[in-house]
């Protein structure tokens, strides 16, 4: 039998996970299961770059965004599920790799010119804000990682990573880490209600833990088509956001017949998410029936992080048994 | 009892030990033990901010810089003896602090734009060369120490370190950790063979380590009055290295005589050495004498570093738990 290869990714604990979250990473892990020894964090330490003036909420976060993934379908038997900060190593190896990384390959990050320059109510100059690229390093490359699952936008962060192990293994003359490689994963950009990119920061998004209640008061308010002013107007589905969420939920005849009314106004807008709204929460049932269960048994959820922190430490430690006899420190 | 205040300092391991290391740091160490709780440390994870290219001898020179604290006095019954590395929550606190250090605060640090200019033979662009104030700041506080013994060049440093604890302290509502105060210490500074400052690399150090034989003829390659160019031409001690010597470590009526004869001419250069020479022999002879000890039995100096540095992780460990109830993290 191969042996699988390895992947790896994590997600902040800046609040529930969103639908946004599910079709732009979350759902590709849980394909991703069977194929790939996959270990999957919590980057609680990663949160503090941007949040390190309001960190009260991360701890609760962390659990929320465990209980998200378990109940969205990732499965603690098959996929290596951890929290960062409870890995002490991924920050001994932080320490390491920033002695041998240039600061110019920090600063020509694209996602750090363009973070400082957008988000101007938080004050990013700090040194742990221009070293995340050191810190997502550590974590992939700790791991032995092959692949990281990511977006178009994130391969720049994978490259950095790439260079940080090449220099490492060339300066210590030791083949330790390997190069991972950036897996391009298929997402669907989900928008929120208003069309803006889902975001918590927007208090545009549908949370997986929405009740059916929520979610249909949010389906109510998604924009439309914006040129269809009244019901007896024509509508054009291929701008309409609710149609893009029926793409998602709805099944093929509902697809057909909505598209066709709306052209042809014999359906009204309000009905038409009625529907949709109603195939999204069934959707989200097998979601939400798993979530109860795991709100009900803390316990479950906090041994699922325990086991799985304590597998990822066991690695992390045998890595840095390696990279210490290659420092020879 | 009033509770002894804590001090914290460390070396970096780069060498043995020279008379200028001992007359700069160590003696005053040595004589701090009994009015201070002291914990001295081997800074190895320092060594690599910029030692990153060659990393080779850290660990041999980390048993040999504590053999020579040994040996010339600092005892493991007074002081907390311990090697950086071996305190993972360093790295920890290291991580934690450079989320909220501003890159401005370190940029403007004077040692860091001194010694990107004058040490043009290695690469110093990195992340770590410019973080070493945040994990010196982690050092110092994380033992929650009072002082820090520095010359006054290294002010700036524990200014740096003050800053950073008031800030955690204040982004965090919390008195973890107290600011330490910089205690200037009186140092002889030695000048090397050559009057240049005594530097392992500049090739022109006496260690405690060397023998009577490698003392006698280093210095009789020492620099004298450069004016003096005959025996029979009279001297000027106020301008000789070897007089500054006779001042540290021959006894009042020598110092006067080779004083009076130097300037009379009544005697030469070499018997001058010679005479300095046997003092300073008489001054390393106790020092030498513990290291033979120590050599001949490393299981001692083994068992110091262990006791020494799970001495210090208890007390990181305890800091750490505070640290991170304030953080709530």
């Amino acid at each position: 039998m191969a042996e699988k290869k390895r992947i790896l990714s994590g997600m902040r604990p800046t609040g529930p996970l969103h639908l946004g979250n599910l079709h732009g990473a979350l759902a590709n892990w849980i394909e991703m299961q069977d194929q790939y020894d996959c270990f999957f964090f919590i980057a609680d330490w990663h949160a503090l770059t941007s949040d390190y003036e309001d960190t009260g909420s991360i701890s609760n976060y962390t659990r929320e965004v465990i209980t998200d993934w378990l109940s969205a379908g990732l499965s603690p038997e098959k996929s290596t599920l951890f929290v960062q900060s409870r890995i002490k190593e991924h920050a001994e190896l932080f320490l390491l790799l920033s002695m041998i990384t240039p600061v110019p390959w920090l600063e020509r990050n694209p996602t750090y010119k363009e973070q400082i320059l957008q988000i101007a109510n938080k004050d990013l100059s700090t040194f742990g804000f221009l070293g995340y690229p050191v810190l997502q390093a550590a974590d992939i490359i700790i791991y032995k990682a092959n692949g990281v699952p990511v977006g178009v936008d994130q391969v720049p962060h994978v490259e950095i990573t790439r260079e940080i192990a090449r220099r490492f293994n060339y300066l210590y003359g030791t083949t330790v880490f390997p190069e991972p490689e950036a897996i391009l994963t298929e997402s669907s950009k989900i928008l929120g209600m208003d069309r803006r990119k889902m975001s918590k920061s927007y208090n545009n998004a549908i949370f997986l833990s929405d009740t059916p209640e929520n979610v249909s008061s949010k389906v109510f308010q998604m924009i439309t088509d914006p040129q269809r002013k009244r019901k007896t107007d024509p509508g054009d589905p291929k701008v309409c956001n609710v149609f893009e969420f029926h793409q998602l939920y709805s099944d093929p005849e509902t697809i057909a017949d909505v598209s066709g009314k709306c052209r042809s106004a014999d359906i009204g807008c309000v009905a038409c998410k009625k529907i949709m709204a109603g195939h999204l929460i069934r959707f989200l049932e097998p979601i939400r029936e798993k979530r109860a269960y795991y709100e009900a048994h803390p316990d479950v959820v906090t041994d699922i992080m325990n086991t799985g922190s304590a597998k990822a430490r066991g690695v992390a430690q045998q890595t840095m048994e390696e990279v210490r006899a290659a420092i020879r420190i």
